[in-house]
């Protein structure tokens, strides 16, 4: 059964502009395994985007309870470079509350729009 | 399980410009209420594109039967701003001929860009 | 149960452009069918976008394992312009060995955005 559901899309310059205006704004939203890329470089503005478009549609699919903390859910990516949320305290609380089990989601990025939807699910 | 799901992507400024270019456009889409925010006030031209968004994205996980009437699906919100839908008329004959029995929806406008998803279940 | 979601967002001037510079793009996208509209003139470049997100999206949906071949999946749409995926060879091997049983999909284009969705459900 399905819990929630999110879609979020950003325009990446204006997400860009925001983290480059905004000081400390990128440690606020992003843990710093995910303001990193695999091999250790820093994430474009483009994958951050698509990042936060995931956590707001996230925090969507859970029904904006408010209170949540941005880092407390991260995205991963595994070996095919598949997307999956680790979450943890804020989040862990709503999601649990909720019943939710399992957490899907998608990303997209091309041309300057970000965009992701996610589903969450109890069993 | 699912019956069906629904994407839709609405530039806002294209939507805007429909809306004033057709009288009578904004009363065949929306209901009253949705024409207002919650505090009385117009609702803008990026919120009403979400709506719309929101509407073509259900009526595309219905199959798009054809004989809907826009405004026989209406988008509300909660406290906390999620979206949901009350629906009536043509647009539940539809639903129940299907055994839809919930209605996930999600919105999204930012930078010039709405968009909504919408999935419905049946037991 | 959901096994996956995909979601991806094309732009239609930047798909154009690489249909138009790289030499044989279409036919390695996209089987015959879909090159043509039900009518039989040539599909738009907005609607081919669409097409294209929506092979992406499934893509992600079974969870990006290489090796599949685009034409393996095919866009069709039913009488009400509802879209479906026919599936084969590469991508119904994976589908089959993730227990994939349905997949849902929806289109979106509009003032040069095309969009997709898809998620692919087990019993």
């Amino acid at each position: 059964m399905i819990v929630g559901v999110g879609i979020d899309v950003v325009p990446v310059e204006r997400f860009a502009r925001a983290l480059a205006r905004t000081g400390g704004l990128a440690d606020r939203l992003f843990t710093a395994d995910e303001q990193r890329t695999s091999t250790g470089g820093p994430r474009t503005a483009e994958s951050l985007a698509a990042r936060f478009a995931a956590k707001e549609a996230f925090a969507k699919a859970l029904g904006s309870p408010g209170g949540m903390i941005w880092i407390d859910s991260e995205v991963r990516t595994d070996d095919r470079g598949r997307p999956y949320f680790v979450y943890s305290g804020t989040v862990l609380a709503t999601a649990t509350g909720l019943g939710v089990e399992r957490v899907h989601v998608s990303l997209s990025h091309d041309g300057g729009i970000a965009s992701a939807m996610v589903i969450a699910e109890t069993a």
